[in-house]
């Protein structure tokens, strides 16, 4: 395979222009370095670590591998202060922000030499990530999982959008789980990917074996954008989804809505596996994902993928 | 420019794999005759027609160009049979059905020598639509306007998906008004595209100036899948969307949805142009749109757009 090389490879120093989400209850050391190892961005995603868990992760992160990995840190982390301190002292080189205003930290991280990438779901807010000195952005479409933007904007719509305001590089996000999403996501502007959903389904992904199998047996129609009236998150349906879904539609206030949510329910789904009332945070790109496999398999398998379209890409081969 | 052939092509003896969907109270025979004659497929939309008012706009289209046309039935539409008969004592010899069960009419269709395509929105229906004979499916994603799945699947989804169950041809609808969004589209599998939105910006549209300004004006976020309790329709916000959809997010029963949805409400909005109080179909896309030009104009920025971005897929010249 040929070397490849464009303004996301060298930003963050990696064979492949592909990231791997920063996720809670899924996106420990094992699946970053892995990842790292394998040729592409691993990051380790800190929402739903304590500060000592985060650091850690971190040391055995650099232990499994010498590749660049990074951190993602939701800026609405209750400790952010501490998380923040903790890439510092670990020397980290590249940190994703997401959930927040990019304004309150870049430039404190940028100071320590750290590559800042922040996570947003509009034009507008791509612009003020690039204002705050951002040196890139995860644009993520209506399709992705977890925590989205109020606005719905697909990855389809999004991504020309976010590319025609902004001069840092876009990463998309949001339906991409193989080489040829991968390869339309880039013709469409981008000039990498970031993807959640299909390392999910990786051995090394840390979130439980009964998420993972629910994954690979939803099918289109599964997945949707939900608690709308509290923060929109894409999630897998079950019966903790029809309940709260219900109980929107039945006129139910955020704030009942908020006590129904209730404290650790992305924890007991994706951690601990209950799928009747865990709250399972995945994208809509599970209808296409039919397997479980080692990370390194992932990278690979989408970098094969996305240069067989690159070569034909209206498949006039076959 | 060298000539481009694939089954899409083929199927439908034109120039381009680009056909412009048959939409209510726009795509009437100036419409669908000034994309035929542009070389890509025009489609008249019946589904706001009378009878009579049909059989009139084929008449037109048909001293308006030589190219091959279509017509659009939605199958819900109250004088079904009637339409079915128009089109084929017209003999026309491209029928697009949507919003209904293909395997109601598409056999008397083809047994008048009809191609026909059926619209839909998830690859269970896709199969339905081979199964029934037509020759080709339009899957369409969530950020189409007008009516639309309840899966709420996007483009970036559901073309893969659907290409994984049929043998038949794809055309990609939702969220396409560029070519580099067309070659998006055909890298995730399908073999054309169907552009509505776009068209609703063109001066041949039969829809009012002041929808194709709204249009044009609007950003990111304008756009909403609403009035999911009756029937999921894509629409630009305005004050109607603001009352129903308040309705609705208070728990609002479905009749009461319809009543205050009322008749007529399409109309009001797209043609008569009251840009308060009517509804106003359009996909997401329409933040892309800038300005209003002659269709011709359209099919052909879309198809250099395609080429170009073929010859140079991840814009390494810029």
């Amino acid at each position: 395979m040929s070397i490849f090389s464009n303004r996301i490879t060298k930003l963050f120093n990696v064979d492949y222009p592909i990231v791997q989400a920063g996720m809670v209850w899924t996106s420990g050391w094992k699946l970053a370095s892995a990842v790292s190892n394998a040729g592409a961005l691993g990051l380790i995603g800190s929402g739903s670590m304590y500060p000592d868990v985060l650091k850690l992760h971190i040391q055995k992160c650099k232990a499994a591998t010498s590749k660049p990995f990074g951190v993602n840190i939701p800026l609405l982390y209750p400790d952010i202060e501490k998380h923040i301190q903790t890439v510092i002292d670990e020397e980290i080189k590249i940190v994703f922000t997401s959930a927040g205003n990019p304004k309150t930290w870049t430039s404190t991280l940028k100071q320590h030499g750290i590559t800042v990438v922040h996570v947003v779901s509009s034009s507008t807010f791509a612009k003020k990530a690039e204002d705050a000195g951002c040196d890139a952005v995860v644009a993520e479409g209506f399709e992705a999982g977890g925590h989205n933007g109020r606005e719905e904007t697909t990855t389809m719509v999004l991504i020309p959008a976010v590319k025609d305001v902004i001069n840092i590089p876009v990463l998309a996000a949001g339906g991409i789980a193989t080489g040829k999403q991968m390869l339309a996501a880039m013709i469409l502007g981008a000039e990498g990917v970031q993807v959640g959903s299909r390392f999910v389904c990786s051995n090394e992904a840390s979130n439980h074996i009964n998420f993972k199998e629910a994954i690979v047996n939803s099918k289109e129609g599964d997945t949707m954008l939900s608690m709308k009236k509290v923060v929109p998150v894409r999630l897998l349906k079950n019966n903790f989804y029809e309940v709260i879904s219900n109980a929107e539609a039945s006129g139910a206030s955020k704030e009942a809505l908020k006590n129904m949510l209730g404290h650790g329910r992305a924890k007991k789904g994706m951690l601990e596996g209950d799928l009747v009332e865990g709250e399972l945070e995945i994208g809509e790109v599970s209808a296409l994902i039919k397997d479980i496999k080692p990370a390194a398999e992932i990278v690979q398998e989408i970098w094969d993928d996305f240069n067989a379209a690159l070569k034909d890409p209206l498949c006039q081969n076959i």
